[in-house]
């Protein structure tokens, strides 16, 4: 190596100092994501042959230094790595013994808590700092420094201000540091596979029948839980003030942005658990819908909180057109990561549908993560939320790209992405257990976390209650009592939380903040994960309800049974909400209920998304030259696919993903109108993951085959569906 | 946000200045792995929402700043993503019209040149560097630098050493500086997928019967190749110096040094020909094999090279001592990754098999994966060279931990590794078009890459000729002359020598190197990967070979046919390895080929696995009860699972992957010595992907129908194969 080119790391150090050249730090990690705090030397020599004599000793000694650093990273990377081993040990032998209580993310964070606790205090604290320099001569700090030293120039490139106390003090355990990742790990790596993979094993059926419950909870119940969490939690400042407990300031708006982190709800465990016991499909969908949402508007609310930054002098006051700015924030960020998603769903959607790509699975894999991918990237370099665009790319790309795919993309794409958010999710809880040890600024404030304990609990209710109220005054299918509890109950913190209290971990109050929010995920995923059993067989929550969908239609070997209740006895009557999932409801009810659940606006997209997206987007739906009207005849024609006439019978089952399923639906089916009461067809439109073991008996289904599909004529005008306005049972 | 408390990156620099805190650079691209050479800012704060009122403008600024930085990584991101996403497009469109002159890698290169001339020349040479601040008051450099500005204490982290001449000059376009990596991110993040799944994806069968000529290449044929090809650029650059070409210090351990780079060959386009022409299995296994091992070699003889530092001031001269301690750390390395590779694999083996794991697909992946992975960690934290790991971490997941999973998650593994493989490879060779224009320290020298071109050809033919003639030897199954010509015509350079030689550009002569192994990677994959079809035809290599391996098994329908050539056309007389293949040569040559084949050490090795390796790691062989002597009776039984007795049947085909497919073998069954001579057997025993389409026509399986699986005395005795030394047939 020649010295004085290029560049060669600062050499001839006080020994015990930490390595000087980082270069393998934030690269080794990354397969999982792991952003160490450190900076990467960009091409720097790693292992000179040619050295000048003078300088061969001096570099051999830097050398073995940052062997010794990179040996450390690995030892930590497989820290985590052996803590997940052991995570899955321990939960297949929980799962193979059929325990509950504990979900595997509440045993990763006590496996992060062990090794936490020996890394904090089994390790010798190494003061390994270097005498540092002192440059007083300027009054900006740079981004790089340039130093001459003895006629060689090192860069240098900020890290970050110290307090002055704290020179000494800080990051003096070398181990504790190596563990602790960049907070924005979390956000721009490990988020992202989970919320896409949430997004795309959408169940979609039951999520778009409760699609207007879902919203209102995930908007207005987020909003209305922010603010009132906010404010209970102000008094709580207030009063921490008065009895001299808080050492530093803490505004208004620090406890509207802890109203909004801690806002996000994650009842992974509970859903973990539903899943297991197949519990009611409606009360999962309204609990996955709410949790799925809500983490998109807390993201971008708790953004739209700190962009809420009055102009002037006075930080701190209400400033009316700061609040609009930041209602205005909210919205475009929001309305522009959705825009994001769903294009790159509907791209995905088009190159998948007019290129053969399916003939080649792994060509077809590769593309559908890479245009995943880019979603969250494109959100992100346009100053979207790149997390809340990949949630409606996985929504989007589940609806219509998921039709076009190869039988075997979708279970590739499905087990990929399953993968990944596994991985990522236990890493993130694990991180959690991990952090409560090694994070070096807790300020654990026991007034602050009992009272973050009751915010959180009365925000909960303050939006629960009253919002399934309303919902009840509107939807036929009311959501009963048991319903509304087990919905209060489930309101976990999880990864959401973390990330984003993780994010902002500089001031006293976000230090405060972050504590308190570690704690309140440990005891809610603990005491509510361990408790959920319990808890559907108290509140009387029937479990092992069928549900054919596309995951279950392989799993048709379970039984009906409630916990802890005898399978046969009778439902309670006046627990109507699986009386219509049953089926066993009056015929009345359920004809009410197709009208109440679709609004006009949701009739409207649906026929909108029947007629033109899907025969648009996909091989399925009513051929466009249907649809469209009768000029845009050459855009019709090449615009839907050939399949469209072959094979309109196995794919429009898709479409009953919407309202197929619910009992009344009226039919204009070439040219006669049918009105067809299905009563047996609640629970069997259902769409086969492998395309051979369709269950074809929905009223549509019929209907098609009694009219004959080798009709062309019939055929080729494909369906309309006219949604009854008035009950015709 | 508090000032002076924890990290906050410095405020107020001058306008255009790269921005402070590029906590973000490092972790939004690490999903594919990318090392942005750039600092990650602790703690730092990302957007505080209460500043003190003097420092709120100033902040505000930098956010803005971050932001952008943020922005423009994720623009340079997606560049790649596109990039990435235009291939696989276009080359489905090849694959689509079957043309194969381009392979995937060639055309991911050329759409990385043409960004990279986009890049180069179409955006502004921004000279975005910060007015610097020299300390000159010391005489070292440290790692760490505390900067008092105005009272306020800031943290720098050194970057690296610049030469003076470049101060102003390095990195002044601010796109072409993002889109460079650092280096280690191939090593660290991209090759371990890429070699993984060469070891995982290994063709057992072929490979072993071929393993000693695949020994012989990889071993001796790259030492050989690095050393013909650094002394004979030794001489380039002694002709450079007359010629007054070289402008700085060229030493030999450089030439050496480019010699082990340039000997890793990677014939990934020509596999990918192979493989889909379906030709010559034992060409496929020696060319496969060959690059696998010698990908290991490589790297294992480079880092020797780096370390043949003789100890005193003479660096350059030949020192006993030192060449001894080089060959010490090749053999220390080598064995060490090794042991790592297998151990690691052995202990997934040991887990998959004692936990009943496999009826959670999802916890086996992850776990499967999660091993996988910490062995790299594991090497890397030992010194070892975690990418010679993973190669045998694969291939012990492939022989002993696949037969334990469960049928989902075999192919989950099986596909899993293929995407991340794809993207990784794709990945690095469109970076590398894209380097050849971005990276700014080429030293391009006509004399250096013509010397290289002829230096590598004839390194390359040097290793071939000689060594094919010494196997033939020994070999009944003779490597033809056209075979030779095709190993040495397959001699591409890829991502390895890449990945080597980015790995250090800090001298002039690694620059020149790094230049010429670009160039040489660019044309061998051109050239060289068009030219396979044409070459194959030419050289009467016959392709549409039937191989009824793992994962062709479900593709039977492809036809026998020669490109170019008449498919009922006899076969030459003079080729006689697929007469061997194709079951129609003298029964004499097959007896005498399996003898000669099975070297004693490997007949060693073959039986110490069948007998006691496969019993104790995985579900199959035969029990241990049976082949460890009686004393061990407690451990045998505790070891063998209670499969082997139940599903010897299916599970002992794995074993055909060594030898029982070849023909001749002895069978001690139960008490009774069986000689078979199975002349149909030789393309029947087979492993199924599914479990489900098993050919069960191997003569071992017949003879068990025969004896009755009902007789538990029989089956418990299991089998024991005793190897035919002399012709019995």
């Amino acid at each position: 190596m020649e010295p004085g080119d290029a560049a060669r790391p600062g050499s001839g150090r006080a020994t015990g100092a930490p390595p000087p050249r980082l270069l393998l730090l934030p690269l080794l990690p990354l397969l999982l994501g792991w952003g160490l705090r450190v900076a990467a030397a960009a091409s720097a020599s790693s292992s000179g042959a040619a050295a000048e004599d003078s300088s061969a000793m001096e570099e051999l000694a830097t050398e073995k230094e940052a062997e010794e650093s990179h040996r450390q990273d690995s030892v930590s990377l497989l820290t985590f790595i052996l803590l997940l081993t052991l995570t899955i040990l321990t939960i297949w032998l929980f799962k193979h013994r059929r325990v509950r209580f504990l979900h595997e993310t509440g045993l990763a964070m006590i496996y992060g808590l062990i090794v936490g606790v020996i890394l904090r205090y089994g390790t010798p604290a190494t003061s390994g700092r270097d005498k540092s320099l002192s440059c007083t001569q300027e009054d900006r700090a740079f981004s790089t420094l340039l130093v001459n030293v003895s006629g060689k120039f090192f860069e240098y490139t900020l890290k970050g201000e110290i307090s002055p106390g704290k020179i000494n003090s800080v990051e003096q355990n070398d181990m504790l540091r190596k563990v602790t990742f960049d907070p924005e790990v979390f956000f721009n790596i490990l988020l992202p596979p989970i919320i896409f993979h949430a997004g795309y094993s959408l169940k979609k059926r039951h999520f778009f029948r409760n699609l207007g419950s879902i919203l209102a909870y995930a908007f207005l119940g987020t909003a209305v839980s922010c603010f009132i969490i906010g404010n209970l939690m102000y008094g709580v400042v207030k009063l921490m003030k008065i009895m001299g407990q808080l050492s530093d300031k803490f505004y208004y708006t620090d406890c509207l942005f802890f109203g909004a982190i801690i806002s996000a709800t994650d009842p992974v465990t509970v859903l973990a658990i539903f899943n297991e016991l197949h519990a009611d499909v409606d009360l999962y969908a309204l609990l996955f819908g709410e949790s799925v949402l809500n983490d998109a508007v807390a993201i971008v609310l708790s953004s739209s909180i700190v962009a809420y930054q009055p102009a002037g002098l006075n930080t701190h006051a209400f400033d009316a057109a700061a609040f609009f700015k930041s209602v205005g924030i909210f919205l475009g960020i929001f309305s522009g990561s959705f825009t994001m998603g769903a294009v790159t769903g509907v791209v995905t959607a088009l190159v998948t549908k007019f290129t053969k790509l399916h003939c080649f699975p792994l060509l077809e894999t590769a593309l559908f993560f890479l245009m995943s991918w880019s979603t969250f990237l494109l959100a992100e370099a346009c100053g979207f939320t790149g997390v809340v665009a990949v949630l409606f790319c996985g929504i989007t790309q589940a609806h219509y790209t998921y039709n076009n795919l190869s039988v075997e993309s979708r279970s590739r794409t499905k087990q990929l992405f399953e993968v990944l958010h596994f991985l990522a999710e236990n890493f993130i809880f694990s991180y959690m257990g991990l952090a409560l040890f090694t994070f070096q600024k807790h300020v654990f404030s026991p007034i602050f976390i009992i009272g973050a304990f009751v915010a959180i609990f009365l925000g909960r209710a303050a939006h629960i209650y009253p919002l399934s109220f309303f919902l009840n005054l509107g939807r036929r299918h009311k959501i009963g009592w048991n319903f509304q509890h087990m919905m209060m109950f489930s309101g976990l913190r999880g990864a959401m939380a973390f990330a984003l209290a993780i994010r902002d971990t500089a001031s006293y109050a976000r230090q405060m903040m972050f504590t308190t929010t570690l704690l309140i995920v440990f005891f809610t995923v603990w005491i509510i994960g361990g408790g959920t059993t319990p808890m559907l067989s108290w509140l009387n929550i029937r479990v092992g309800v069928e549900e054919p969908s596309e995951e279950d239609q392989n799993e048709h070997h379970w039984q009906y049974f409630r916990v802890g209740v005898d399978p046969d006895q009778d439902p309670p009557p006046n627990n109507d909400s699986f009386q219509v999932l049953q089926g066993d409801g009056p015929d009345s009810a359920r004809g009410n209920r197709t009208k109440q659940e679709s609004a006009w606006i949701f009739r409207l997209w649906y026929s909108f998304d029947h007629n033109y997206l899907k025969p648009i987007l996909t091989h399925s739906g009513p051929p466009l030259t249907t649809t469209l009207p009768a000029w845009c005849g050459l855009l019709a024609r090449c615009l839907t696919s050939p399949q469209v006439y072959d094979n309109q019978e196995p794919l429009r089952e898709e479409d009953s993903d919407f309202i197929l399923t619910e009992g009344d639906l009226t039919l204009t089916y070439g040219d006669s109108t049918v009105t067809a009461n299905g009563s047996s067809s609640s629970h069997t439109a259902s769409t086969s993951l492998e395309g051979s073991r369709r269950t074809k008996s929905s009223s549509e289904e019929v209907l098609e085959r009694d009219l004959g599909m080798g009709d062309q004529k019939v055929s080729s005008r494909g369906t309309r569906l006219v949604f009854p306005l008035e009950d015709n049972a």
